[in-house]
Order: structure tokens, then sequence, then C-alpha cells
């Protein structure tokens, strides 16, 4: 199977690479190296450097014998996504080319603007691509569980039945999100969903929570093939930045309460989703949805954690509770439900004391790096 | 009260200027002639020539005695929308400016990256101007009833509210829409409370039905302030060219079988709404949201009054279903919500057989004008 993958730089993007090609699918990856960019413009640096597409794909054929393809340029640009597909026709596209940080979003106008006009520029070039080149290619595209935010009833998986005044609708989920980054996933929904209406295209739309992790199966034992670690407020996710800051003797900073919860997963088990996804298609007109996700914490649960297992390692953890910069509840229900990719076959890897103290000691081998002002950053949503 | 309006030299942002003006508010328009441009791109005239905004305005001061202060330039880009508002602060914003034709959505890839990279720009832009210059400022953002498609459950106003396993909790009601045009104003609704939810701004959003006619109470003796009249089938709304062909002696047109049922307005209640809404404006921190037509009608419905009231002119009217170009529920359950307007104090211009007849004694007066090959342009959904 032949599988572009539209953001293959990213933090998922890349391990996603290697572990398709690892896994016997013909690989290529797209990229404009927009994260690294905007990383530089507001100094949030990765715990290690990360060397480009060309060094890694060369990396990757060295450890593994297999190629994959690279393609540099503006997915937002049409002229340089034909050229793609003119190239290489894929079966699947598996699509994470999106600005990726909800505090960047909210950052200020200009990077609005970016976030609003990428995301949903390059999601318009894929379903056009698609549909010029290869309209029976299954779209993977990565969603998020933020585009739900925080409803009072249970999240369902994509789709709501609604009974009302004794008559009876299926709708998407109703969609309200906490971010503009959110905001602009839940209008990618919107506008895959009216394609496949229309065009009969075939999408699978994976509601992701947030990532913690960096060792797969594909890296362990090299260096220069490991993602992106950044672990301040901006483009680090929550856990990954706990880790960072147990390690350096930061206090873990809280937002609020405490008590936002969400849903988390491991790493390995996004790649797992993936692949699981492309072998399992969806069908042509189905908008398929899945709650990509394997167990829910609070922020305090996480907090706590890496606090103990921190301690198990002889380091001080303090928790600090901080004013929250974001507008989000702070307690909240939360009961969303993830059986599909279960039921596709995914053994999810929990998380457990021994892959925090993993994570926490690998912090530690890079402790010099660590840049504690890049930490706390203050982007505030209002 | 000041008002400004964007998109205030299109269908309705014209009559709305002229109608504000009249009634003592201070009126600015801010257009680029983004419509005018697209209809010249594909060749769909209006019925008579439209004199530009410094003509109009010029022609309005001549008739009125009142002043309405022109900006042209493109309100995606920013430094344009931040002289706006330097030079005009406004108390409430009226956003017409979006490319507004479902059909030209439908077009090409080129047409669907313009619709929905101004239509989400400029809505991005007038957020953030307001945020800068005028937080409280009421924002009357012009949606459509073609957001909420044709669901198989009552159509409520805005909102839903779901019992779902013994929880409760109201949505934005969940909008499907049937082009990438009405999608994109899913996607506005989206971006607008989003931030009114982050920045508490104070938004009205009026989902519209197609609107017909011409006349206005501020037109009626001046053909110069008259708006634009399309009879195509990419810019002109369903009823008017309806009436150019019966008009021209060229057949109704309807897709398929006809049952497509929508809520109508007269363009003198769109006036009305927008009137209303402004003098009883959304509060802080509140997305309202009316449902804006006065009457359900379907196309098979439209096609006989026009035919019937085209008989007592003496004119043949036939009529003909075609294939419907448009991917679209034919036969389908219609039952929207309309009492928050009439609550302001609406009072509808129902559609009678008098207001077809004058509109098509104007079409007549302009017949030699009517170039039938601009009627039917095949721009097919899929």
């Amino acid at each position: 199977m032949r599988v572009l993958i539209f953001g293959g730089d990213g933090y998922l993007g890349w391990p996603t690479a290697m572990h398709l090609s690892a896994g016997g699918f013909e690989v290529a990856v797209a990229d404009s190296y927009l994260r690294r960019r905007l990383c530089e413009e507001v100094n949030a640096i990765s715990l290690f450097e990360v060397p480009d597409l060309q060094e890694r794909t060369t990396a990757w054929q060295a450890a593994s014998g297999f190629n994959i393809k690279v393609f540099i340029g503006d997915l937002n640009e049409w002229e340089f996504v034909e050229t793609i597909f003119r190239t290489f026709t894929p079966d699947a596209v598996i699509h994470y080319a999106e600005q990726p940080s909800a505090p960047y979003s909210m950052f200020n106008r200009r990077a609005a603007e970016l976030t609003l006009k990428n995301n949903l520029g390059v999601t318009l070039n894929l379903i056009f691509a698609v549909r010029k080149f290869c309209p029976n290619t299954h779209i993977v595209k990565l969603g998020t569980m933020g585009e739900y935010g925080t409803p009072d009833i249970d999240i369902e998986e994509g789709w709501l039945e609604v009974d009302h005044k004794g008559r009876h609708q299926k709708f998407l989920y109703p969609r309200q999100a906490g971010s503009l980054y959110h905001t602009t996933k839940i209008m990618d929904t919107d506008l895959l969903w009216f394609y496949v209406r229309m065009w009969n295209l075939r999408v699978t739309d994976l509601m992701q929570g947030p990532v913690y992790g960096l060792f797969t199966n594909e890296n362990e034992n090299d260096e220069r093939l490991f993602s992106f670690f950044n672990y301040d407020e901006i483009f680090g996710t929550v856990l990954n930045r706990f880790v960072v800051q147990a390690a350096a003797g930061y206090p873990l900073t809280v937002y609020g309460k405490g008590n936002q919860t969400r849903g988390y997963l491991n790493i390995k088990d996004t790649l797992n989703c993936i692949r699981l996804s492309l072998l399992h298609p969806a069908e042509i007109g189905e908008l398929r949805i899945f709650n990509q996700f394997t167990e829910t914490f609070s922020v305090n649960d996480l907090a706590k954690m890496v606090q103990e297992t921190g301690n198990q390692l002889r380091l001080n953890v303090p928790i600090q509770h901080i004013e929250n910069p974001r507008k989000e509840a702070e307690e909240h229900y939360y009961n969303p439900k993830h059986s599909g990719l279960c039921e596709l076959g995914l053994k999810p890897n929990y998380l457990t004391s021994e892959i925090l103290g993993q994570m926490i000691e690998f912090a530690l081998r890079h402790k010099n790096k660590i840049i504690l002002d890049q930490i706390f950053r203050k982007v505030k949503w209002v």
C-alpha cells in the first residue's frame, strides 16, 4: 500500500513514516518545515536537535534498509500538491499537516490567521487532489478530542443520535472547542464531511487526545531517528512537559484547579491506531470517526503520577497550581467513548510508572540542554 | 448609532446602507467589489447596470441628503481593516462581505479556495478589529438557513437542547450544509461562537433564507439606487431568476422533483430584520441567533405562483423539470422555527401575486436586456 504523509516532519508524522515503512508500506512524506519555523519564532526548542527529513530518511534507510520519499514544500500551495500526486499516487493519505499548537493559535492575530488559513487550505488541497488524481484513496485525518470540548453529556464516537419532539436524526456530534487551533479542526471536519457527502470520498477522522512519549519500536536504538520533544507550554504536550520539569527540578505547573480531564495515549498507540485505520479503511462515501485515546486523566492525576515516579528516582518534584492562562472549565463531566479502535484490534500501552520512569531518565540524560526559561510562556487566552 | 457595513456593495449590502442611513444611523460601507469581479468572471450580469459605490453614495446624498462614507479595499487584508476602524469606529458592524454564491463555490478548485479563504479571512479580521478597537461593538453577521440543511427533526432557532442517557446539554444546533459556500458559513459560526466564548463579543447571527425582490422604501423612485438583480443560476436567487425567466418567455427550470423547501423573505424584510437587530443588540458575551425568513415554499410552489401571476399578465410561462445539478434531498421534512425576529417587532411582507406582478412587470420593462444564455449555467455539484 502506498501511503503519503502530509506533515511527515512533525512530532507524530515522522514516527508514523518509520512505523509504516517498517511495516511494509511504501511511504512518502511531505512537509514545509512550518512547525520548525514556528518553534524558532517563539523560541521553543526541542530537548535535542532533530535532523531534517533528508538526513532522517538517510538514517532510516541505513538502519532499516527501507526508502522513504521526501517532498519539501508548502501543502497550502496547489501546484506543489499537484506535483506530489503526479509523482506518487497514494492509496492512503495521512493528514497531519496543520499548525498543531493551541497556545500558538492564541498568540496574536497573525498566528491566528496562519493557523486558520494553513489548516483549512491544506485540507482543501488534499480533498481536491484526491478528487482529481485518486478518488478512491483513503484519507486519514488527525482530528482531536478537543473538538468536542467538555459537554455535560457523554461524548459519543463522532455521531449523536437525537430524539426531538417525536422525530429522530443522527448528527455529527456537536463540537465546541477551547482554542482557535481546535476550532480549525472542527472546520476541517465540516469540510471533509461536506465533500464526503458530495463526492463519496472515503475518510477516517481520528479524534485524538494529547499524546505523550518518545520511544517507538522504530527509533529506540538511534537518537537521530527521534521525533521532536518539546517541553515548552506552546509546542510541548502536557505530560512531556511535566517529565522535563521533573528532571529539571522545576515545579510541575498545573493550570488552575487541575481537574481538567482529557483522554491521553502513548505515541506507540498513535502509530498502532494509524496502521489499523489503514488496514481497515473507511468505505467509499463514509466519514468514519474514532475517538483515539486509551485512558483519561486529570492534570492533577498526571502531576501526581510524575511526582511519585520522580520521587522513586530520588528527585524532588513539587507541584504548583498557577492561574489558568486558558479559558476552560476546571471542573467538568467527562465520559468519552472510545471502543472503535479497540474493535479494530488496538492493544493499549497504558501509562505506567515504568514508562514515566523511562521518560524522566531520558530527560535526565539531556538535563544540561534544558532551558528553564522556555517552559513557562504566558500565552493568555483572554 | 455608527454602523459599518462589510460588503456594502452587494445585493443586500447597499439596500441596507440606504435603509439605515434613511433611518438616522451614521453609515459607512466597505467593499472590494469582489462580487462584481466574480460576476464578470462567470459572465453573470445584472439585469441593469449598477453604478459603483462612489456614484451610488453621491446619488443617495442627492436623493436623501444623507452622507454614506465609502471604503474600497480588501477586507481580507488586515491593514485595510485597521485603517477603517481607525477612521470610523462603529457601534455595530454588519457582515455581508462573503463570496455569496453556492454554485460559484462549487465551480472549480480556485473558486472553492477563494470562497473558503475570503469568507473566513474577513470574519477573522472583523473579530480581531472589534477586539482591538471597540470590544463592545455589536457584530451582526449574515448566516444562512442553508447551514442547517434538511434534518429530519424540527430546525430550532440556533440551538438544540439534547437529553442523552439521563443528562442534558444545550448545543449549537448541528449544521450540515449543501454547498461549500454554505459550509463556510457554518465555519463562520464556529469562529464567532469560539471568540464569543473567549472574548465576550456580542454577536447576532441571522440565519437567512433566500431573499427575493428589488424594491425598498429607499430606492423606489430612482433606478440609480437599485441593487444588483441577477437572474443567472450562479448569482441569481431562485425567485428573482424565475421572474426574469417568466418575463423572457423562458421555461421556469425546476431542479429535479422540485419539492426542495426553504424559508424565503422579501428584501424589505431583510432590511427590517437588520434594523431590529441593531436596535435590540445582543448582550456582551452572547451569540444570539435568529432564523430570518417569513414563510416557506417548495421550488414547485414558487414556480406555480410565478406561472399564475405570469398568466394573469397574459404571459405564457411553462414549467420544466430538469435534472438536478445539485446533490440535495428533493423530498424532505422541513419545519424551521422563526419567532425571534417577530418578537422584536418584524411585520412580514408576505409573497403575494401583487408583489410578484410588480417584479415581473419590472423585468418586462428591461426585457430587451435579458441575455437568455446567462440563465442556465450547468454548474454541477458532483
